[in-house]
């Protein structure tokens, strides 16, 4: 029995996220299904955690435990050649008996790219968010440093959740503007159902002057997610990475 | 009577092509249903030329006639409202009477965006073309010399067309290199089946070496199919801007 890690990137647009549905076109059951042509065998392949609906990943992580016969190359081939060109793994690698995909993960960066103002594009309407208003990147700046750091971050996350600790430490937020697009990196510990999209959302809500810096450490100290900003449609989040401790051979 | 042209970027991605067709979702079906529900009539928008499915437009140009009595701008917002977000129009004007998108067209500029070599990306999957082998600048530039002007481009398009003049100018193919992707820009005064996508095909196939200059000429003097390159797909194809006369009021 090898255990074996694998990178994938998608694109989640055609996708009803990451996790097997029946009747549903999902990322895991495209892969599931290389794997039962490759092997005859009904794998389980686990991802370090569920994407949603049309997002994306540059740099999902998932691991597999089976009888791996063929070289690691030739494995990656193999795969591509039986999965849609919407999903292709980039990397394959053995993992230590004990890596899990989930429970090993140590750090989570995702991007989310959204034009700011102006009108959305056709062509990347798939691919990029969108906020209808000018932002004032000051107010950005001044809200991130809110927001890095170990809080309680209920106030950051979908209320249909069955999470009950809902701490969790950001490491960093960083953006990148070019024209009107933004492009933004938050990296943490872990985050909650929707976390990343809120805090984009308010983000640009606090740099627009829809909410202000109050509103945004209320939503801290209370939990309350009135008080934090619009949760961003998923066309704009990508899982860009998912560290670990050194768990290949 | 106002004869209304009108601008349109559309991610062909998600349609089968310009054209209406029954049980079909389509470009052209979504823009007249969407003036249907504007004006309660069945109006015939007319394009510049239908694209086929999976291929784009950033300046697709329709026209459209009819009894206008709102403002330009509230028609663009009013369309825009009603269109799905994979469409947008992005400019309306009034043209004058005897203005066709059609018949009226001068010149036509497509853009071909391809990754050559490594990996196909899942991401860029339906808006980046793919080409496996490396090639050389050198060959591609001399094989665009031959190619620009005017010429029988038989030996350039798909076998299945009724058109029976195959004389076309192409007014200049220039293309620009980042790391791995190639943005090629053809222009001209028309083009026939695919002439597009088998002009960035054969520029590939002579840089990778799998066709030769000879047979590039060969394809233009005898035009036969054979000699020319590979048909690229049409994900990277982009309708970038459509020329005319002065039409605009």
């Amino acid at each position: 029995m090898k255990n074996v890690k694998l990178t994938i990137e998608y694109n989640g647009s055609k996708f009803s996220g990451w996790q097997k549905q029946d009747g549903q076109r999902t990322v895991q059951g495209e892969i599931e299904n290389a794997f039962f042509v490759l092997t005859g065998q009904n794998l389980s392949v686990e991802a370090s955690g569920r994407t949603d609906k049309g997002v994306h990943a540059y740099g999902q992580i998932a691991s597999v435990k089976f009888d791996c016969k063929i070289p690691l190359k030739n494995l990656k081939y193999a795969l591509n050649n039986l999965l849609p060109a919407d999903v292709r793994v980039t990397k394959v690698e053995f993992a230590n008996d004990d890596f899990h995909a989930r429970f090993s993960a140590k750090r989570k960066t995702y991007e989310y790219v959204v034009k700011v103002g102006g009108q959305p594009s056709a062509i990347d309407c798939d691919l990029v968010g969108f906020y209808q208003y000018d932002v004032d990147k000051t107010k950005i700046d001044e809200c991130i440093k809110i927001l890095e750091g170990k809080h309680n971050f209920k106030g950051f996350c979908s209320t249909n959740t069955q999470v009950t600790n809902f701490e969790r430490e950001i490491y960093f937020i960083k953006y990148h503007k070019s024209g009107k697009i933004f492009k933004f990196s938050v990296c943490g510990n872990g985050f909650l159902y929707n976390m990343v999209r809120i805090i984009v959302g308010t983000l640009l809500d606090v740099g627009s002057g829809k909410i202000s810096i109050e509103d945004v450490k209320k939503a801290l100290k209370t939990g309350d997610r009135s008080y934090s900003g619009k949760t961003m449609e998923p066309n704009g989040l990508y899982l860009k990475k998912v560290e670990y401790e050194k768990t290949t051979k």
